[in-house]
């Protein structure tokens, strides 16, 4: 972990990266899914049958007012059409129903980036041009053909833990900077091994200093996130996804030329799904 | 397969399949979630153990404007406030974002009906009265309690062939009756069992209505679906969820007392899962 | 101009007021429009003829994400279908439209207050029940009734002047409570008098405690407004619509057994319009 | 009246009427109104003391679900978030209030384009580029600037009673195409003129069709509206707006070449405002 300052990723780094990282027409020109390709039958398979004790959890915020939403998007508005109270519709046999309406920016609470969010240089996922995404949604890397896809192994690191020496119920980090070592040290503590396909999730405990402030701001400024660095190390592990209870994946703002370079190399050149 | 016709359930079918097919109280007064409980933590680990090749497919339809869409709930509205040419979000290092809205009926497209979503006689599942769903949503029996909890084995049922004496490729049945005893058919004619906490899935073919006539009426009015009697099936199975490729699961409009009595004994009496 | 404080109204001062002021059936049982009937065609056809340098101003605040909007309520949402260079409409001969959407609370920026919008013992303006409002708007007293009925003479008092001796350019009052008195003394001191049909505009500055602060919060609690005496200066002079540059007409929260009692006579008793 | 054809305008009809009738930089090189500018003040207090009767009327259509809307617009949806028996918000003294939301495009109803609305050539009104239209709005040329400009003297001319020979009651024309000579023989008719700033209502009866079919594919099929050569006439006139009861003011779809050539050229070109 290092301490935060004012360092720069240097004028060549997010172009060499994304050089190095590249996954375009790794899995052909039309493709638009990029690393759900990693999650294979076989691999889901294993997954599956891997199951220890059937236990299921919701990973999800709850969808509701209380975000957490970026500015200037707002929390989702919930409209109530029939009631228990107020139903037009009244069926034969006495049933009534209630029915309701949402109205919400679909990068709120918890969510995927789809390939088509961040672009540059006037391109996205797989070279396709930014110019793609227009008034009427994405032509192309649209989140919708990841449908039924997102599901295989996960590994849980607990970088809380980590950064309290193993020590459970610790202290949660403020704007800790997660490195490639940093996910080596906790495969090691945690005698794991994260592989082809598999979708990382990351423990920052950042939720926290949301669900104590209320604040996105406070909640983007103190979350703890992954450095530049990681974009190598999930390359080369071949991870299919990777997601953390922070508020970017990444530590945004850390590096002062770039606001999200893992972002951009990680959703751009490498088709890599951030959580 | 019955013929379609002016039929009755009489007087006091309901209030009697109510009486005997009731789940109220039987995972304790406070419970939200009815038959997911079937679906214990042993249960889910031996389906996921059972995975044979780990093909992943999504059942959803695509959440789009063609629906369908049941009257007068619209089609889902989907705003761009962000393009790949227009982005008002420009950070630091040349990254640009798209983002979006969507605006729509939550009882649109594939959905689970939610517990709080059908009421009669003034209660809802479990006993809580449906004016505990007001404007401001529901106060009881949200959907949110079921996050996470919608995992486990499923079984396919296929109607359409066995309306066509199990050859593959015949025609789709319009408004054919699906009853108990065709569920029974089905397994036998496909070897397999359905059991307790499963989630039952049942090929009607009538999705192939919606798509050549672009029309909910048509597809309302012509779709195959369960018939009354399946509740006790669905009882005695443990069946901890239903979902068909229809309209309204069950054959709307069949009898001509009750417009949608699977429904109301289903969803408020048996806390059963409608999708 | 009264100090502020814990004032109480009384227990019995509203009731005697709705009582004394009560408009209902004064325009028949089926009236839907209150004191919107004050505006004959004669006195509209007087006020237009009175008009003098045909000068237009517009009274509103954009309708945009700066509000004020009163929490829960959210700011407008504007999105964009179609913009100056995606345009799914190209028409014959090469034109092409931009086109949006908003979502916003109706109860926003410059707004009149509908009939239908405040009600107390169960009942709203002319003695119809508040249940007729339901999840499917309002039945009765909706705001579409008074379509094209909203113009004629108005008349601007002026209150920052009065609090400050007649001096124009002096400071806006902070939570000044404007009372009958204060209504004649304006009548007075700008040789102009309100009678019936006319609309007050009452220029409180209170805008600027908003401008300044941008939080509804602040704009709420500096606000200057109406007292609740008025009911009976308004009534007496007859008056069909009053509006302020404030959060809300009267001054919210002046009493402490009433928040807005102002609201509760005008609106359901007297049927005036409130902006 | 013109029988209705596949007529052409021909190659260089449009490009000459934009050149002749083009107001661009008549009011400023950063006019953002255009026609409305014709509404002087003097005008303006003139027309306000002509008022006879005084009667007011609105000339808008219910703004609720039943349209008209032209798709892929949808109509407008409304949603109650407090109701009459629902209400989160109880205020000291026993207030309630009732709440709503709206969800709807902005040239759905009644409604005037702006001059942000139609461009061609990559240009809109008074020269600016289209692409200041983003998907973050009209950063030029947006309606807001007409609030409060639009209040003079209305011409009414009734198309139905000319296409009746001037008896009332007559049959609704159906495509019937309304030329300069159709609008100078209403004048005549009428015994009116219109002059300088005056806003010009043409009765074409068409919505009688959409009241019929409640559908917006046969009101625009089945609308009479203007030609092409009207355009020389508003500009002569000095007309500030156009609106009529019809689908889209002209006659869209007359011409072969070009689908609205009285949109291109008024919107863009005069700064005309058509409602």
């Amino acid at each position: 972990m290092a301490v935060l300052g004012e360092k720069q990723l240097g004028p060549d780094a997010l172009a060499d990266a994304a050089r190095r990282l590249s996954n375009w027409d790794r899995w052909g020109a039309d493709d638009q899914v990029g690393t759900l390709n990693l999650i294979t039958s076989e691999r889901r398979a294993a997954a599956a049958r891997s199951v220890g004790t059937g236990v299921a959890l919701s990973l999800s915020l709850p969808l509701d007012a209380t975000g957490p939403s970026a500015p200037p998007r707002g929390a989702p508005l919930h409209f109530m059409t029939a009631t228990g109270t107020d139903s037009p519709l009244k069926l034969a046999g006495g049933a009534s129903f209630t029915d309701d309406y949402v109205v919400m920016a679909l990068q709120c609470s918890t969510q995927w980036d789809g390939l088509a969010h961040v672009y540059y240089d006037g391109h996205m996922w797989n070279g396709v041009p930014a110019a793609e995404v227009t008034a009427a949604g994405a032509a192309r890397n649209g989140i919708e053909h990841a449908a039924g896809r997102m599901s295989g192994r996960a590994v849980l690191l607990d970088f809380v833990r980590l950064a309290n020496a193993g020590r459970p119920g610790g202290e949660v980090p403020r704007r800790g900077l997660i490195t490639a070592a940093d996910l080596d040290a906790m495969c090691a503590a945690q005698d794991v091994q994260v592989g082809p396909g598999d979708i990382l999730l990351v423990r920052t405990g950042s939720m926290a200093v949301y669900r104590e402030s209320g604040s996105w701001r406070e909640f983007r400024g103190q979350q703890s996130g992954l450095a530049f660095d990681c974009a190598d190390w999930l390359y080369e592990h071949e991870v299919a996804a990777v997601a953390a209870d922070n508020a970017t994946v990444e530590l945004a703002g850390y590096y002062s030329d770039y606001f999200v370079p893992l972002h951009m190399v990680a959703i751009r050149d490498m088709g890599l799904w951030l959580g």
